[in-house]
């Protein structure tokens, strides 16, 4: 019986790093790797190929993945979930991996109790915001990516007095804002999870303006929805030329980082094992305190990840 | 008697290694330099210091400019030209470079026309707009810096069928946009030097998503304002999931290349030769046929720049 | 009375992210920082100087350390020892963050109980090869300097079919060349901890050539000493056209990652908090299982770091 | 009658780009372009191939050639080069653009003598050494590939008081030597083509060590073989701690510039345009004073190409 690896949701740049280690490590134990292109969608529509060295020869320097992704919604249809398994019963396959988030893992969660399927699912998304895992592939090269444009930012800033708003990713989670600020250093530090108080900020700023401050950061997470009014804020209470810079898409190409490679490399490892040596086994991998185990995917989809307390009082002194 | 320099109007990644090479030159040549900080602005308010080596060391790969740069209203007054040229007079300053564009070109006319002052101006800005040179300083480091970018939205581009409308500077000028469209391999190119099609684009687009195509790149000039039209062209009369960036002002900043860091150098040691040796000079220096030579201010600002027609031919291909 | 703070040993690019953090963090406990210059060699020599926001001011993302490294024969002496404690006394500096390796460690533990001062020791050298403690800063800069040269050079190997032997840093620790050969795809990895077998990797490497292999990369420990061996081995005995890369000083070098700066940000925050809240404190703040934790410095220099079972396991393919 | 392209000699970083715009521009014009493989040694062997527009589907940002290169000595004898012949008539090929230097020109220049076949030579290499040109492709890439190493290297020189030697490629010609020293601010500059005179340096390195600088950069060409020299010079006369780097083929990776591309697209459109124009065309395709022209062969190859003597007068304060 044969592995098919699959990508879900949004695309992240350890997905390309992960496939090639996939490859690599199932034909190392003497099994055989299927690729499954476009997701679920291409799952029921046996979009499904055996994968060959050749095919991961020179991705690891990638974003973005080879075997594309998909948001499917035919795949929350039974009649289209029975297509699929027939499709992965065709190409002997009876065991999984999939790089997605949480919505991908209910459904693969459904899959799984309807049909004697074997999966893993390794926590894939920039936003690091799945319960259970302190990290999710994906995450250290979009920090990454976002370090390089403040830098550029920041040269620029030198040259006038002014303010600039950053926004970045994160639907419900201000990881990626919170750690770029930090590692940024930035004066503003908008996130979903704590609130701000303008009128301190503003009492804060201007005191640092008055010593000599020529250069005002805020970073502002996309799910809070309120770059432009932190824009307006600077340009009216602060008085300060101001410019918005949303980063979108950047943030999920680029090379990956060591980290990224290896992490991936890791999630690998880890679940292609597990596959191998369980029967019945529908988990989710993650990695925590500098381990990887195994959770329920119940537990995993059905609780909110909350950010590090540790975190959140590192940006405190942003919010206000 | 001593020689000036100062930035005026929107910061560019020439202008740091202008700013050393001129500190570096006018010191070999046994004569003083001197910072004007902050544009105009700065010269009316006497913010006149004297360059030293170890205020330039260290700053060959940072964007920006270490004396920073302004837009000056009040220079259009006689009144504050006249405190300017005071301010002059005051540390023996006759000779100035100005790293700017036609709206500082133009400033410098005026005021030299009033008061002995020789100058040289440099043309400095990521527009590339300038009559009568084909080379302005922050061009080569700004069209790297939207490679980068762009080649990092390719690398996810591979995840999804999709489209990416992206938006580079420009006000009147379409070089950025054309250039990046060229050098990245964009489908579509919208500038305001060159009429589009958007019927005939259509048709071809579908020809080549029928055969195969799966991401489609349309660089888009800011000063066109098309950008939101082009991808709602994308999403709804082509049908395919679109995502819109703007590039903003990542595009001013970055480690100046190596052929920025050249023609700051040459630019320099030009203007600075040509003030040595000659009197009553108010000049632009310009480069054009692999020379740099010197052009009559009123000839430089009076003229708009328009594309090179083997450019427009060469993006044609791009607007039907 | 006052913390101060010192660089040690080889630089590593960790160090100036920690020197900004201990600047601002020292100063939001109301409490004074300050800069021991050129490590112990400025210690004895008292250079000392409170250190101020502004000097801290732009430094994130630079290399190297601006306070500066040295490595000291003086401060084995005790007469030096004792011209140290006064100089620190004379500034009211009773607590000491020195930033350093094993060498430096052991020197600091002798001065702290010959005098009453209170430290904290944070690792920090780019080979990871300092004991108790999973994470050193410098280690995933190097990582990744070491990843972009590799990306540079697989480029170049698509065009001949060609072997590269790259040399990384590591004096007794394969750390850097394991990792970079895991995540960059090596052939072939040579560290000082594992055995190599040049007849089956022959053997190995034979076999895949015949498949269509047209592109060797072999990474090397510097510590082993064997670059020339191995390029020889592949010039005789593989018979491929062989080149030799060695890294040297540009793995000390580059803008510290998002990792580094949190790294070392936390590192500060832990080390400060620490002697804020203890007496006769001297210990190595380690970092492990994700956690931050203090050990003994003789605890921590007096038994070497062994590379990772897993990492070994994960190289092994490479060296047979 | 078909189109065909090669590559040969050393490879470098224009090369992709090349036969990307190569292909597109070919078949733009309604003709059929020919891939073939491996330089002559692949013509010789029969290794060709009609190209595809998916063949160069994201290759722009890639270094290297992907036909590959080779330096074939059967070239040289007249039986092989009959051969050549023959593969090109079965391939219905009687028009070529070869990406190289000297010597491949040379071999063609020949082989055109004896059979009927037109070709354009495109100058490709690092060094910028062919006579007739102001530019060969790849010397932009590998330009800002040396401007990374060299930032990164001064980081960690704000560490030490050190000096560093860089060894650049160039065999014959200090190009690439020169404007990296003039680019990144070299103390110390060492190429063919000007003598240096260490009293001198001595002299002056020793006043400006004094007035504390703290850092000397020396960049030496590869063709000098003068490396070690200077970096004993500067430990023993100079006393001061000295690394050496060389930077070896990092030098031809990298992703091409935004310059590089241009130039390739350039290049290729000028040569196919008189390739398709005109009969009995065996030229090299030059870029003189911002034109592409025409030359001959025999004049090309015949004469060495001078250093400009603006620019060797830019670099002689470092060799004094």
């Amino acid at each position: 019986m044969a592995i098919g690896i699959l990508c879900s949701g949004g695309d992240s740049c350890g997905m390309n790093p992960a496939i090639k280690s996939f490859v690599d490590y199932v034909y190392a134990n003497n099994e055989t790797p299927y690729f499954i292109y476009e997701g679920f969608e291409g799952l029921i529509d046996n979009k499904i190929k055996k994968a060959e060295h050749k095919d991961v020869a020179g991705i690891l320097h990638l974003g973005g993945t080879i075997i594309k992704t998909s948001r499917s919604k035919r795949f929350f249809e039974t009649k289209y979930r029975k297509q699929a398994f027939e499709n992965l019963q065709q190409h002997n396959i009876d065991k999984l991996i999939v790089l997605g988030g949480d919505g991908s893992f209910k459904g693969l969660h459904v899959f799984a109790q309807e049909f004697p399927i074997n999966f893993i699912g390794i926590p894939t998304t920039i936003d690091n915001d799945i319960y259970g895992t302190e990290y999710t592939l994906g995450v250290d090269t979009a920090l990454n990516v976002i370090k390089d444009a403040l830098d550029d930012i920041r040269d620029t800033s030198s040259s006038f007095k002014r303010a600039f708003v950053v926004e970045t990713m994160g639907r419900d989670s201000g990881y990626l804002t919170a750690i770029s600020a930090i590692t940024s250093g930035a004066e503003i530090c908008i996130i979903p999870e704590v609130a701000y108080d303008l009128k301190s900020i503003k009492t804060r700023l201007n005191k640092e303006l008055e010593h000599g401050r020529e250069y005002i950061l805020a970073m502002v997470s996309e799910g809070t929805k309120k770059t432009e009014q932190i824009a307006k804020f600077l340009e009216k209470s602060i008085d300060i030329e101001t410019r918005v810079i949303v980063l979108g898409h950047i943030q999920r190409g680029g090379n990956p980082t060591v980290f990224e490679r290896r992490m991936a490399h890791s999630f690998i490892i880890n679940a292609v094992d597990k596959l191998l040596t369980s029967s019945a086994i529908q988990n989710i991998c993650v990695y925590t305190k500098n381990e990887f185990k195994f959770m329920d995917t119940t537990s995993v989809v059905s609780q909110p990840k909350q950010l590090n307390k540790e975190l959140i009082k590192q940006i405190e002194f942003m919010t206000k």
